[in-house]
């Protein structure tokens, strides 16, 4: 099986983290394509660095379409639609993932995202997704995507604070860490706090398997009807 | 007042007429100033073009960010919130003008959109504004948006078809054409239904005017944050 | 054209400030007629006020129904669906007014009204309208309408407090102001916090006259079919 | 114990069914007082009637407090909030009260009420009370309530057909009349059709004589709270 | 009129005290049957418990069936929709009927429950009845049902910080005590802190005689249809 | 990796069909152990059958709690919560598994089951999980799970012909089998009507097996905190 994971910015170096975490999770006989936009922003944090990086994202997609499923490893699942008009294969956004699996291990989970700017686009997907209910709270902990990459340190430390207000002003029962930069700190953060912490790459990568597996693939009939040449 | 419609899609045909109607609706001392970007998708019909659209569409709006208003003049609000984070200025989209609109005349308005493919998108759009509960129902008349520039005979009968469905089966008290182009039989359609028949383009230019005249922006704070050169 | 500005209390002093707000928006060209009811309370806070005025309202407005459109301007909306029923005009209200561009402006608002008392009538019309699914918080100020009138220094210092907490704790992205006696703060309020601040009375104007030019009236179908005499 | 059922209309004959109904169902000791304004409309049938009923409700409510309960025995729950500010005992409408009793038989139940002008109203109430999520649909039989009065039969004939179609069509599993003047038809439509239905009156007399005995009152802060004198 | 007051749980203490409760509410006339199941947890807190308890809550209930109604006397409405489903009079739980009677006092109630883990079940509860939107809050006092059998001084405690909470922080007006073991504290809470203070127990009670004085039973359509042998 | 696979009622022969299935879809190396309860219903239709099968199904579950992580094998989540307290592993049900991936594969999606007297159950599952807003609507065939026992081929019409109307009269972009005992005609289903069709056990054995691998486990904090003992 073969698994596209498109980091929808242009840093090659948190593509490559990405398609690392990804191959660790994968199973056995998986291979994981990690790819990024030639083109577009270098960090995705908010509505205008989404609509930037569409037209790289989507060529990217399209280049390498010869895949058991496509996961998109950007937190506010940049492109999730457009991509599935265009796969004939399952397309899993890593928000997404993150959300439908806590809502399988928890009643309410809150969301630890990077910068407030960020919020209402991950808020506004929730509701799409009918998830809004089962989502305490979006926090943002004012850490820069990219700071993630360079000094993990002092985000750390934001981060914690905001899982214990969480814990205990929003009485969450899970974290989605918002953002595929945090992949990295999720078992330590969940050992330490004592709650389940998501890290949505991993949720995206065992879903498309599942998926695959099941044969199932994204409709084609209704809002993802594949698009006529014009 | 200058206000900047924008047309997401390449129809140049599409565009003058869109910048037509605008220049009918607007009040005298108001510029229209009508574009469309160099290149993308020749309509807009669905998630798919939707995204292929972004990239000519930011271009085409940082290069005539000079003005007091911008309008999105597609149904679906193409780039409505990435627009919001670069433009000083108000921005409307006419999906939303006309469902804002057609909320103050009536308790329930259904939607009359061209193709099956795009009604999930508009749904999303509705869900995400509130408005969803007050739209009884979108309807498709699978006219391609192309078509109704071409000859608008048989299309204009399947729209009766749906608004008379929608008074009887939704109980809609206003319709709301869904699609820019077709905005030159909203006050036919009317007449004969008796209902009020809402266009998007003209509530967007109307609700610009009223923004402007009030001397209100989009605002800075939060998630239209202006973005960080990056 | 000619709009008809109804403040449903008896307080001819905030009835002229109303009218003189609004003439400062209107158009030219646009004429306003300012009234109250002969009778009524002199304020509005709260459920039993607005069941207290509707009488002297619906008859000030069938006194004057040879207009082009109509605005209720007392924040709570008071009568809004009844005059929808008897006007063949549009009729906007000034909280309905300012809740729909306060949504195309911010992906969230806070309102800041006068009285407690108030709250829950507010609340149950954001709900109605379906946007209380984008206003944050609506919060009270405890300063009653009349005060505002008579001396507005110690209610601009408590408005200043629940704007700084509804952008802090809130995240509101938008400030409107729950009243109309407190339209001619809006400026300042919006200079100093650094966000936009609505106003209803200004917003409903704008909006009437949009309305008015598009040739859309309220919908003589469902719910707003005019009253058959009994 | 002295329940007040007021008519918000001005058809005595009205009243006197109302006030029979409710001597039924009440218990021994109970004392009904059944009245209805001087003036008004003779009977309410959507938003106008509604409003212009509400003068001559407060003036017979407060004319009447000295009660232990009081009813308001229109299926729009004319005034509902402001009487609840008025009075120190508990009001009960009898819209939500056959809403509130429906929920706890069934896991959805129909409307069917007069005309379709009066539907909107009734969502509307649904909508604020919570329960439009239990509210499979809002029926109306196009028999306006004064012919309930003179010639029950034809009206019959239409209950019948909708009450067949809210179990085929929407799966419900209680019909809520929505009519104070359907009373009587209660206990023939459900044996005839095999399912609860209820009229208001008698659940609101229940409820009533219920939060009495339980000592309770409506509440005494926020939007209940009494008015000032002004 | 026979009512069956059903304790799920196993301590005939609190089936005494929840059964002396009830006798002093029913009206004359009305016999209760207070009963517990034979096996099961002593008390019922969270899902665990709930479940626990169905196999000796159907058993008490169906050797008692010969009753005109039923109350289910375990604040997370214990098996309400299995025993709705056996028993032909209706079947009312105490959550549900403190939920909806506060609906009728109040624009917006808190809940004061015992343990945090018994949180999630009632918010799932009000979410299912729809009244998830009327209730402001559910707080919890980290007080075991027990201890309130024991020693009631700190809860009392507990409970006024709690409801000092909701008045101030959720704006409760009124507030529903979300546990059969605090019964005996309505009275005196509802002086001290000036609101409704709502016990399930009595709501149920009340609403039970209701529902058979007018000759209501639980639907036999649908969800609630009774069991084919198998 | 062990997976229990627990089939909520006694019929041997479907907890063997079930575990065959799970065998098919589980990866190399995944244990499959099928289970039902020695005593309880013989299937689940609704309310009643659900609570019946509770002890039994909490005894078995508890007596192969050594597993990586429990599948629950009826369309109705029986029992989701409680277990999810007392197994330290994922619990996750075959209901809510389909939904939440046929909300990544379809923007809105109906469900096909059983008997209508399931119907209101399935419901309130889907809105309590947030994704009711997903489901256009879920359709009853009125074959009895036993009947898809013995005699598949009437079903297999009847269930053809719910599939049409969904997708015409919904606009379902997905189909989700509403019943463990459909699971043998999920790909013949897809093939011939040109959409995704989801069994839920094939999506709950491949979401839990991501979940294992991704070391996730069921919250131990609020609802779901393991019982104390009493």
């Amino acid at each position: 099986m073969r698994i596209l994971v498109v980091n929808p910015n242009t840093t090659v170096s948190m593509t490559e983290k990405i398609g690392a975490t990804a191959r660790v999770i994968a199973s056995p006989g998986t291979e994981i394509i990690a790819v990024n936009p030639e083109s577009g922003p270098v960090s995705i944090e908010g509505y205008y660095d989404e609509a930037r990086s569409l037209a790289g994202l989507l060529q990217v997609v399209e280049a390498n379409l010869d895949v058991d499923a496509i996961v998109v490893a950007c937190f506010d699942d940049t492109g999730l639609d457009a991509l599935r008009c265009i796969a004939s294969c399952p397309v899993v956004a890593i928000g997404e993932a993150a959300f439908h699996m806590a809502s399988m291990l928890s009643n309410k989970f809150s969301v630890i995202t990077t910068l407030a700017r960020s919020v209402p686009a991950i808020e506004h997907n929730l509701h799409r997704y009918g998830l809004a209910t089962r989502c305490a709270r979006v926090r943002s902990t004012e850490v820069a995507v990219l700071d993630l990459e360079h000094d993990a340190g002092p985000a750390r430390t934001k981060i914690d604070i905001e899982i214990r207000r969480a814990i205990t002003e929003d009485r969450a029962e899970a974290i989605v860490l918002g953002c595929a930069g945090m992949t990295d700190l999720t078992q330590s953060l969940s050992s330490e706090h004592g709650l389940p912490v998501l890290d949505g790459v991993g949720c995206a990568i065992t879903l498309c398997e599942g998926l695959v597996r099941l044969g199932l693939k994204t409709s084609r009939l209704g809002g993802y009807m594949p698009p006529v040449q014009k």
